[in-house]
C-alpha cells in the first residue's frame, strides 16, 4: 500500500522535506515547473501565472541575462503568494570547499533563496558535506542526482547506489533524489524527474523525454519537472493546469 | 620518448591547445595558479603578481562576491599583459541545451572570455555537443574531467576510458583532462592536475593532495594547479616561483 504525500510527511527529518510533502497534499500539485528562460521579466510573470499550479518553481539562475539582486525578492515574493518552493538547478560537482563557496557566495548567494539545490556526488561526500555546513542551518534542502534523462549518460546502477547511500548517510540535509526511477521503499526521499512531456521525445543535444504517467505510475515519481512542455506551448498557463491534472490524477491512482 | 611541449603543439587539431603548448614552451612554465579567492581586487592583485610565473590562471568567477562587468576587462588585459590563459573551472554538468545557455549566457557569459573551461562527461555527450555549439567558433577549448582529487569520487577506471571516447569524439573542441593520470600516449591532450601541494595533505572536507613530482613524473602530467599552496602562503610569489621551478625541472627530467 503506498503512502500518500500527507503520511509521507511525517518520516521526515528535514523540516523542508515535510514542509515540501505538505505543500504538495494541500495545494493538491505535484507538478514542478522548468523555468528555463533568459530574461527576469519572462521568468516572473511564468512564476506568477504558472505559480498557482506548481509546487516548485525550478531555475538555473546563471542563463538570465539581465539578473539583478532584486529580482530574487520579486521571485521570492511570488514563491509566498502562489505558495511554491524555489529550486536552483545548479547541479554542483565541485569539491566541498569549492561548492560551499558557490552555494553560499557570489553575486548570486543561491543559499539566501533557494530552498532547494541539487548536487553530483561524482565528487564523492565531500561535495553534500560542504554544501551542508553552508545550508543546513538555514533549513534548505539538497537533492542528488541519482539517474539523468539524457542519451548515453554515465550515471550507472552502481551509481545510484552510491548516491542513494551517501544520502542516507546525510539524511537531515538530503530530501531525495533527481532520478528517472524510484531508488527505494524509504518514504522520507522525494523524488523529482525532469525529462517529462506529454509526448515520448528528443531534443536535439540528447534530452530524451518519458510521459507523466510512465514517471509516476511506473517509475514511482513524487514530482514531475516540466519545461519546455508547458513554457514552448501556445498557452503555457492551460498546458500546465493540463501537466497538473493528469499528474495528479496519475499519483492517486498509484495510491490505489 | 617522450615529447616536448613544443612537438606536441604540432599534433593539437584545436588552435587553443597548439597555442597553449608554445606558450608553455616559450615562457617555461607549465604551472597554474588555481585563484580561489571571493574578492575581484584580490583576484586581480594575485593575476599580476603571479602572472608572471604561470600559463594558465584557473578562476570561479561564481564566487566572486564583487563581480562586475569590468572585472573581466581588468582580468583580460593581465592575461594579455603576462601572457597567460584564463580557465574558468565551471565543471559544467547538465544537459547540452542548458549547458549552452550556461557557457554563452547569464550575466558570466563565460563564452566571452574564458579561453578554456571544463565539463563532467556524466551527462552523455550531449554535454560536450552544446558546448561545442557556443565556444569552437570562438576558437575556446574544453578540458574534461577524467578523474578528480576527492575523496569516495566515483570517477571509475570505466568512467575515464569513457571520458576519453569521448573525447575523441569531439576532438576539435576537447583539449584534454583534467586528471591525476595520463589516460592515453596521444600526444595533443593536455593533462591538467588539481589537488597538489608540496607536501601531501588534504583539507577538512575531502580534497587530497599529491606533490608535483608525483604528478608530473609518476603520473605523466602536462600543468599542475596550484592553490591553496601558493595563495595561502606566507609570501604568494615567492612561493608561485618555487612551485614553477619545481614542475619545470621536474618536465626537463621526465623527458631525459
Amino acid at each position: 500500500m503506498k503512502l500518500s504525500y500527507a503520511d509521507r510527511a511525517k518520516h521526515c527529518k528535514n523540516p523542508l522535506a515535510k514542509h515540501l510533502f505538505q505543500l504538495i497534499e494541500n495545494k493538491k500539485t505535484n507538478l514542478a515547473l522548468s523555468a528555463d528562460v533568459t530574461n527576469c521579466d519572462k521568468l516572473l510573470s511564468l512564476a506568477n501565472t504558472i505559480g498557482p499550479e506548481i509546487s516548485v518553481l525550478k531555475t538555473h539562475i546563471d542563463i538570465l541575462d539581465d539578473f539583478t539582486p532584486s529580482f530574487i525578492n520579486e521571485l521570492q515574493k511570488l514563491a509566498e503568494k502562489h505558495q511554491f518552493l524555489i529550486f536552483e538547478d545548479r547541479k554542483f560537482a565541485d569539491i566541498g570547499n569549492t561548492v560551499k563557496h558557490q552555494y553560499a557566495g557570489g553575486i548570486y548567494q543561491i543559499a539566501e533563496w533557494a530552498h532547494i539545490v541539487n548536487a553530483h556526488t561524482l565528487p564523492g561526500s565531500g561535495v553534500i558535506q560542504g554544501l551542508a555546513e553552508a545550508g543546513k542551518d538555514k533549513q534548505r534542502g539538497l537533492l542528488l542526482l541519482a539517474q539523468m534523462s539524457s542519451a548515453n549518460n554515465l550515471l550507472t546502477p552502481d551509481y545510484s547506489k552510491k548516491t542513494l547511500e551517501m544520502a542516507r548517510e546525510f539524511d537531515e540535509f538530503v530530501i531525495g533524489f533527481i532520478a528517472q526511477t524510484k531508488l527505494s521503499d524509504e518514504p522520507h526521499w522525494i523524488y523529482m524527474t525532469p525529462g517529462v512531456q506529454l509526448s515520448e521525445n528528443k531534443d536535439n543535444l540528447g534530452q530524451q523525454y518519458i510521459t507523466p504517467q510512465k514517471a509516476i505510475l511506473e517509475n514511482g515519481s513524487d514530482i514531475i519537472i516540466v519545461g519546455r512542455g508547458i513554457i514552448a506551448a501556445k498557452d503555457p498557463v492551460s498546458e500546465a493546469q493540463k501537466y497538473r491534472k493528469i499528474a495528479w490524477d496519475t499519483y492517486l491512482q498509484s495510491l490505489t
